[in-house]
């Protein structure tokens, strides 16, 4: 029996959008490829409110972390972590010889903007990764705040993870002044998992064009610079199947609208969170809660992996609390496009296991 | 229309294979997940005639290619060039301050293994990197007799570039002594592209641990020790897509018999190579043709621009010359679930195209 995903990626992917990725094959080095990318490419410009090129990329969101951490660093790179996450792209950096830092926040917390702007004010950074929305903790960072505190230094180049939340909220890229700010498929794009997507900003390839090793398959300037060369194709084979589906789906996702769709994640998030306050509390700082998914606190001490058994049975998924968290907190996403009836038609079931 | 696909890779996919692809997602740290990898990694070593762990990688066939020669140099690596792909390994390792030589030969030339004895003798390699199947030549390079020479160098990885050869042909991996054999899906084993597999033997798994800075995505240590840690999982989310295709198609390997898969390509190659050695010049050395593609020089000067266009009005694709080798060779793979029935087909269409 299929199990309904409500787990941060991969989630649950329409049959229709699903038939796209059994499209026969075509050549990538045709003008029909080129057309695909292209076509891809300015619907996530929409998407990500950005004028900027947009790189494609065979990889999980994890690919192209360490392409934005490798490629763009000369100085040294400030990572602002507040979960699992955060920390792996320190890890990254450090993996790939880049001078980096890292500066933690207590899980459930936001990054403050404060320590960002005293740790930018040092002048040591060229380079700031946080995550946008971390899907270990369920804290979704104020990017507006931060962004103001972030522009005022014209020489810091800005990655932002959006893996989580690009396509579930409003993220104005070029508004906010992000350099590269990163998405993948299997999230709120609702799309199989496979392939990552960024925005490359003009402060970011001029920065790469200083970095010497940027690597080979994960560099973002020979990403760009074959999109320039051979207009819009990708320096090796791409999963174009993955880009078939892509292209369909974020016709889709403009239909819906992205406003109507930012306000259907708000209506799932608040159902959950006010469930979750009925119930148990919420692990998160309220103040800053994900519109894609409920970290919530076992404060009942229930075997989150047998109510997850239970819910199999019933063909739906929720997720344990990760790492650390496992068994202290379970987590439920709401994004991509689930409704707030299929998140409804999940609580209730949650209810009746848990005979509330 | 669809043009039927005689390009080297990506190739033509079956229905019943590209149906796998819409397959419904399942959670990656399930136990579904797991199975999924340790099924197609068992196939995989049948196929590869290995007892070596097998790598899965959402990524091209390069994304592995750069993963080795980064993983596993200490030392310096010896890049042996035939064509474009073995110079792309050796920019690989540049690009990732690996240190690294290159040995070219003559486009068209199989590697000399005196040479390779000579170079390997000098002591200052750890790591060796060959194409199998040159595409951009037409050239297989005869894995036994490097082998032999290898083989003589107990130091040495050898990371073997079977990218457009793996199933289509016989390599006997763990007989060979080939440490790292890479194949990505797109080739003769008739997948849509989009993943990249190989096989990892102790001896490069000892290696890479004394390689400090091999970076994260493409690590190919840390590919190995996710699989030990997590049964059979992958760090970050694989295309589960391209996973549900794989374990399918494998068994259709399996069950047609590799004896029979490469005897099959033999036939497809003769054919194709008596074709064109009738109507114009086959590319390379006659002593080390591949099985899985021809390139035929144009001997006769016609437009092959002109040729593939009026074969797309027919259904069909095939390649024009590789890089410098435009409009100068043409290529026709024949590779996958491609039959003899469908390169006559094929060679038919162009004989009335071209009035033979």
């Amino acid at each position: 029996m299929h199990k309904k995903l409500f787990i941060p990626g991969p989630i649950e992917v329409k049959e229709d959008v699903l038939a796209k990725m059994a499209m026969p094959m075509i050549g990538h080095r045709s003008k029909e490829a080129s057309e695909l990318q292209r076509r891809i490419s300015e619907k996530l410009r929409k998407v990500f409110y950005t004028k900027e090129e947009i790189l494609l990329s065979t990889t999980s969101g994890s690919g192209l972390m360490e392409g934005a951490i490798r490629s763009c660093t000369v100085k040294r790179a400030a990572v602002f972590s507040i979960g699992a996450f955060g920390k792996r792209w320190y890890e990254m950096g450090i993996n790939n010889n880049v001078p980096a830092d890292l500066f933690e926040v207590e899980w459930g917390k936001a990054v403050d903007f404060n320590e960002v702007d005293k740790v930018l004010a040092t002048g040591k950074y060229d380079l700031i990764c946080i995550t946008h929305n971390e899907t270990s903790t369920g804290v979704m960072n104020p990017v507006e705040e931060l962004g103001e505190v972030i522009r005022k230094y014209p020489e810091v180049v800005w990655c932002l993870d959006a893996v989580s939340s690009m396509a579930g909220t409003k993220i104005e890229v070029d508004k906010l002044g992000v350099d590269i700010c990163i998405t993948s498929s299997q999230k709120a794009l609702a799309l199989p998992p496979g392939m990552a997507v960024c925005s490359f900003s003009q402060k970011a390839i001029e920065r790469a064009k200083n970095v010497k090793f940027r690597g080979y398959y994960l560099d973002l300037l020979a990403l760009y610079e074959y999109i320039q060369k051979k207009d819009y194709q990708y320096p090796s084979t791409p999963s174009l199947s993955h880009m078939f589906a892509m292209d369909y789906q974020l016709d889709k996702i403009l239909e819906e609208g992205l406003d109507n769709r930012y306000k259907r994640h708000i209506e799932m998030a608040e159902y959950v969170r006010a469930w979750g306050k009925e119930h148990f509390e919420l692990f998160a700082d309220e103040r800053y809660l994900s519109n894609t998914l409920t970290n919530i606190k076992n404060t009942r001490g229930i075997s989150v992996a047998e109510l997850n058994k239970e819910l199999g049975k019933r063909g739906f998924q929720i997720s344990n609390g990760y790492g650390k968290l496992k068994e202290q907190t379970f987590r439920i996403a709401h994004m991509g496009e689930c409704t707030l009836d299929d998140v409804k038609e999940l609580l209730v079931n949650i209810d009746e296991i848990l005979n509330f």
